[in-house]
Formats: C-alpha cells, sequence, structure tokens
C-alpha cells in the first residue's frame, strides 16, 4: 500500500512517520510551501512536490492532512486518480470528497500533534469512515498497524468527538498558559505547576472527571472564589473564572 | 517533632500519611465528624477527637486544614498553647493566626489531593511562611521530609499560585468533564481522551503551554469554530467556548 500525504503540518508528519515506522512506504509528500514539503520528504526519505499537478497516480492511499478551511480548495485541484482519498480531520464530512474521488473516507486520530514531538500512537483512538465496506477494510488495516484502538463512527458523531477533544486538549492546554502567566508575573517558574498538572491528567484514568473535581468551585467558597475573581485583571479572564467555576458547582450538584 | 492535624479531608489524608511515612509522628487527628477523625486516626494508628477543646497541648506543630470558609472559626475555638499553628490554605494570609497563637505559619503544598489516591509527593512544589525565623526553619526541616521543592512565599503572593492552581488543576479538569459529557452523549467512553488528556499534559514539560497550543483556535479556523460552538445546545457552554477561544488566539498574536 503506496502512501501519498498531501500536508506537511504537525498531523501529517508524525502520522507518515509512524506509518513509515509500521512498515507502510509513504511515497510522496505535497506541500504548498518548498519548505514543507521538502523537510517531511527528507524525514520520510522520499519524493516531494509544490504542485498538486506534479502527486503521482499510482499510489494506493491519499491522505489529505492540511487546514480545514483549505481542504475543499485542495482536493478540488486534484487531478482524479483511482486511489482511496481519506481527510484526517474531525469536523469535515466525509462527502467532501463527492464529485471528486469515487473512493474515499476519513482517517481520524484523536489526539494532539507537534511536528518535532513523537507520540506514543499504539493507544491513539482512530476512527474511520469509508464509503465502501472493502475500502472501510483497507483503512482498518491500515489503522491497525499504527494504532490498537480503530473504531468506525459517522460524519455526524465525528464532530462531537472533535468537539470534545478541543476542550480535553486545546482548552485545558489554555487553562495551563492561563496559570503559567499568572505564575510568571510573580516571578515563579511555570514548571511548579508540572506536578498538578500531571497528577490531574492522571487522575481520570481513575476516576471520572467530575468525580475528581478538587478545589473552592466545587466546595461552593464563595470567600475564595470572589477574591479570586478580583485578582484577575482582565476583564474575559474574569468572566472565564466566573463560567467555569459556575459550571463546576452545576457538575457538583445537577450534573453537566 | 509531633504534630497535631486539625481536618480530616483529602489534604489532611495525604499529608499526614506522607509526614507518617516520611518519619513524622502524627500524634492526633480532629475532625468535627467522628467518621472523619476516626477514619484518618486508623490508617495512621493514632489518637483522634471530634471536640477542639480535647486537642492535645503538648505537640510541636499543628497542621489547620479545614476548609477555608471555616478555619479562622476553628483557629478562635482552639485553646492557646506554645506549638506552631500553621494552615495549609493558598488564599487566606498567615495573618488569620494573629491573636490567637504566637508562633504561626502557612505550609500550602500545590497539588490537587483525593483521599483514597496517593501522589508522589517527593515532587510537590511546598510554599511555606513563617511569623520568625526560628519558625520558618522548623518549616523547612518538616516540608523538606516529604518534598524536593520548598520554597518562601508571601501571603500576598501565595493568593496567585493558588489561582494558577485552580486554573491548572480544577479548571483544566472541568474541560475534561465537559469533553466526556460530550462523548458520552455519543454513546462513546471517556477513555478515549485518556491519550490526549496525557499528551497534553505531558507536553508542557518540554515547551511552553502558549508554544504547545494546536487545533481550531490557535488557527483562526473560523468554520470550524462556528459549527462546533453550534453543536453545544448549552448558553454557558457556548459562552465558554467563544471565550477560550477568543483568549487561545489573543495568545497566539498578542500574548496573555
Amino acid at each position: 500500500m503506496d502512501i501519498v500525504f498531501i500536508g506537511a503540518g504537525n498531523l501529517a508528519t508524525r502520522l507518515s512517520l509512524e506509518m513509515q515506522r509500521a512498515g507502510l512506504k509513504v511515497q510522496q509528500v505535497y506541500s504548498r510551501t518548498e519548505e514543507g514539503a521538502k523537510g517531511l520528504a527528507e524525514k520520510l526519505d522520499c519524493d516531494w512536490t509544490c504542485s498538486l499537478d506534479d502527486v503521482r497516480e499510482d499510489a494506493g492511499l491519499y491522505i489529505f492532512a492540511v487546514k480545514d478551511a483549505v481542504l475543499e480548495g485542495v482536493i478540488s485541484q486534484m487531478k482524479p486518480n483511482g486511489g482511496l482519498w481519506v481527510h484526517t480531520a474531525g469536523s469535515i464530512p466525509m462527502s467532501v470528497f463527492e464529485g471528486y474521488a469515487a473512493r474515499h473516507g476519513v482517517f481520524y486520530p484523536l489526539q494532539t500533534f507537534s511536528k518535532e514531538k513523537a507520540v506514543a500512537f499504539c493507544g491513539v483512538p482512530v476512527f474511520l469512515e469509508a464509503s465502501s465496506e472493502e475500502d472501510g477494510r483497507i483503512l482498518e488495516c491500515v489503522a491497525g498497524a499504527v494504532s490498537g484502538t480503530v473504531r468506525f463512527l459517522s460524519s455526524e458523531k465525528r464532530r462531537f468527538v472533535h468537539l470534545a477533544g478541543v476542550f480535553a486538549g486545546n482548552f485545558s492546554n489554555y487553562m495551563y498558559a492561563v496559570a503559567a502567566k499568572l505564575l510568571e508575573d510573580q516571578g515563579i517558574g511555570y514548571e511548579a505547576l508540572l506536578p498538578l498538572i500531571i497528577e490531574t491528567a492522571g487522575k481520570v484514568a481513575e476516576m471520572s472527571p467530575s468525580a475528581a473535581q478538587t478545589g473552592p468551585a466545587v466546595r461552593f467558597d464563595e470567600n475564595v472564589m470572589a477574591l479570586q475573581e478580583n485578582l484577575l485583571e482582565d476583564g474575559d479572564l474574569r468572566e472565564l473564572y466566573r463560567l467555569i467555576s459556575r459550571g463546576i458547582y452545576k457538575d457538583k450538584t445537577e450534573g453537566l
């Protein structure tokens, strides 16, 4: 199964390297910029191009891993071929391929990726969708080579998985960023937060997040909450503090 | 150094057990309820009481680990003695002891605690404050027995450390709870989120949270953001989504 990657960003980088490691052959990388295409192709030791016209037509699998905002534009510029085209986007329906490629699907790994940081792929859930049973089996086989947690899911449900991922990943990370800023403003390195961050994350492997909750909001400690809100100079952060505290207390008393 | 714990909640439980493990002697536990006092005293194999009048007067160190809202009330009901009195609250100034105990201080571990879950205490930052240099040395010695990361910090600055802890711990955990609810509503177990949660948390040991950020908000992917907002039926969650997305983009473009 020869593979072409359309895109050379964070996800394309980690996924292509993992596929190669698992014995799959990445044949070519396309990226809008030479820097991107060449950079990833060198890591994979394969061909690269910055022109969609020059994408090889004989590969078995084309993995589109570009920004959501440009995905349909890129698909529409690709010359039709007989391969299986899949994208990696949580919020875009599989139907985006209709009219462009008869064989199509989705390969969505629920994880955060950075170019330079390897990820233990074996446990990463991969959510698949395919336009035919046969192509579904191909995707299952490819996904199974990199992950032990593979399941099929409709475009409709995948949107909620993506949204959940944004909360659990991007939004929790923003909480770390705010916390880091608060500490650094007091001359304390944000490394002091790492044990708390790691413990909080690790805890939900043993109990549900709702059961694991601690702190002033779950105790409804009005004094502390009022004092903390006042420490925040930024109006958006104060509003955020209020909203999340209210949400935590609601979860405790009546459920989310 | 004999120690008395005033309180038998999450923090008191984990801290007293860790102190005992480190060779310090916990002499007695006080809690408002018999269940609390007896439960912890049995784990520690020590005395217990539900009456502040019966708290021993000959201990070297009294550690107050009760809810912030009742701390001053509890302190005011304790019979004066010659021991060193400390509390464990992030947002309450050391001066809460003035008029009640000549020798006083603060022992604040930056971590989330649950009764039943042990914590690797050695890396937990402990922030100390003391009313005299001599008592500061005593606290440094006690804290050093359980943690390798001990520093002195004023009441003023400690408030910000506590606030940072609320963001990095309680608030990130709330993001997990919302994500879990979104998945479970689709019939998917929240365990699917664990690799993402662990990766996001572990990443900030290698790069700053701002540098580690990924997802639709940092790319300012308006399409995805509008779609995701619409998936949230609860008005507070929609507002939360908007506020955090705006914050992530602000951090990316102009800093927090």
